[in-house]
Parts: structure tokens; sequence; C-alpha cells
């Protein structure tokens, strides 16, 4: 098994950003140089997800929506007692999940004909770290 | 490392089914002969899920209208000004997510005695691919 | 490819817990003795999750407050007919999800400075288990 790693950093101009980032994905493939395989893409913070689904700027404004319907921001979390006034980062960093597998086949990302990769900042305006870990042969 | 590659496709007669899919998982397990490792088991569209749980059709009963009380079908979807009609289907397949990792060990799927492999379709009546790959030795 | 797999067995002596096992994942890792590679970390139940996230109680408190309006303990749930009565349980598994991979870099657990592994038990009282499966070379 060969395995490559590279981090991404990433600082949003706004609290709340989802970036399309397949091809930093697709960079790492191609430098990793698998042929059979997959890519570990998972964000090293605790207030933002990594999720595979549409580039398309309508769907984000509803995902926006929806999040703050699901996990709003808030000012009475427990977790603001440290100071922070993040809470509503996290809860949505869960139920978004953190990190996702794309497998490798034949040299490819073997992603579906609409699925991309999307990093999704729920606490921005700060330095941000990924990894994208390629592993196979 | 070795791995094997399968497709599946799956055309649900409704447009919002559960199928277990466990025996196709365990299949591509044992074509890849495989004795450590694991499968991914990765939706490769952007409205459907793969989850584990439990294979009892009053528990997928309550999961659906579970869903739609967290992530409901509705006409005003940002993402309908694009002539789809299936917003719901893509917050459903970020909520309940699109792939997930069945370890293998000592040559067999290691699940609990309850877990299965779950196919989530949202926006079926169409053919839908899956890929299941087992890597390992 | 090496693997090596250990399980874990958690009573919680409540029947909602969140428990940090990032100590358990560390252990298996350095047993795998691996450089490169993942640990996978899964439940092997269908009432429980494994998450990364933060160390800190206010925000778990935050996360049971949540995960409670947005899967409620309830007698109606269709599962309760088997003569279960934890069907919120199935559903905060689906919603937190039962598995993480945790990257290996350079011979350590390569997590963000806050992120910690956690098992959420939602149907605790009973003895459960957890696979942590080391894979890499």
């Amino acid at each position: 098994m060969t395995s490559y790693t590279e981090y991404l950093t990433i600082t949003t101009p706004a609290r709340y950003e989802i970036r399309d980032i397949t091809a930093e994905v697709e960079r790492v493939r191609r430098a990793a140089n698998l042929h059979e395989g997959f890519v570990l893409v998972s964000t090293m913070h605790i207030t933002s997800s990594i999720f595979v689904n549409d580039h398309e700027p309508g769907l984000w404004q509803d995902i926006w929506k929806w999040l703050e319907t699901l996990a709003p921001a808030r000012p009475d979390y427990a977790h603001h007692n440290t100071g922070e006034d993040n809470g509503d980062a996290h809860l949505k960093s869960i139920l978004v999940h953190h990190e996702v597998i794309v497998p490798i086949t034949d040299g490819k990302l073997d992603l579906g004909p609409w699925q991309q990769v999307f990093y999704a900042e729920f606490d921005g305006l700060r330095r941000k770290r990924l990894i994208i870990k390629a592993m196979g042969e």
C-alpha cells in the first residue's frame, strides 16, 4: 500500500461558506499516482464539515437555510460558557459529518456524474486545515 | 493491497425506498476473496444514501416519518429553480450520508449481530448506481 | 497492507452517555505499529454512534439537548411494536453516524488540535461492542 498526504489550508472571508474542493482532491490523487484505492478527505476542525453533493448554488442556499433550522446559531448554548460563540458550528459539523472517502478506480476519482466534494465552513474568518490522504496501489 | 470493484444498479419502483443490500456487499467480499480489509459502499448519486442499521420494517416507517420532519418535500426549495423537484432528496442524502465502510476480519464482513447495510432512495423511478469496492489482503 | 483489529466492550451506567475513546484508538494504533494508514472506529450496534468533535462538557450538554429535539424519545415509534422502546436511539444513531476513519501519518493519529474520538451511547445499561481496526503499512 502506498500513501500520500497533503494538507489544505482554507481561510474563508465569511463565517459560513461552502467551497467546492473536488479539484484539490483530484490534484492529490494525481500526485499520489494511484491506480486503485481511495482518498480520505477530512477536516481537522470541529466546526466545519466535508460532504459530497451537487455543485448547484440554489441547493447551497437550501442547505444553509436547512442547517439554520436544524442547528441554529443561538446565544444560549452551554458551550458558550467557555467564551466561545460557535455552539451551532459544532452541531452543524456533527450533522453534516467531518469526512468522506472518495474511491479511486482505474486511475480516476470514481465519483458519480454529479458528485462533487465540498468543504463547509461554519466558523470561518480564521485559518483552517483539511487533510487529503490518498491510499492504495 | 488488493482491490476489487463492482457497481450495483438499482431502479426503485417508488420514489422513496429503503432496500437491504447486505447480501450484495457480502457477495462482493467473497468475489474479492479478502481476509482482512474493508468494503466501501457508496452511492454515486446525490439524492440517495447508504446507512447501517436494523432490518425491521417498523423502524423503516419511523425513519421515513422522521426524515420527512427534518428534511420535508416542499415546493419552495431554491434548487427547484433549475427545474428539479427533488430538493428534499439532496438534504435527506446529506443527513443520512452517502457511504459506509464495512470492515472485513478473518474472511467475514465484521458487522454486529443486528447491523445490515441499506440503500435509501429519495428520488427513485430512475436508474441509480452504487459502487461496492473491497480493499485489503 | 498490514491490519490489526481490537474490539472494545462498553457498558454505560446510564442510558445516554458520551465517552471519549481517543486513548483507546491511540492504543490500537500503537499496537498495530503503523506508520501510514488509518484506523476505522465503528460501533457494532444500531443504537450508538462514533463521532469526532471537542472534549468539552458544555458542548456535550448541547449535543444531548439537540439530539432530543431532532430525534426525541417518544412512546409512539412503530419500532416499539416489536417490544423495543428505543426507537429514538436508532434515529440518533443514523443522525450522528456509526463510524469514523482516523488517518495515521508519520506514526501518529493525524487529528486536528481539538479533535477527539467519541462513543455516543443512546441505549446503554447493557454490553456493547466497538471495532477498532487499523490498516496500513
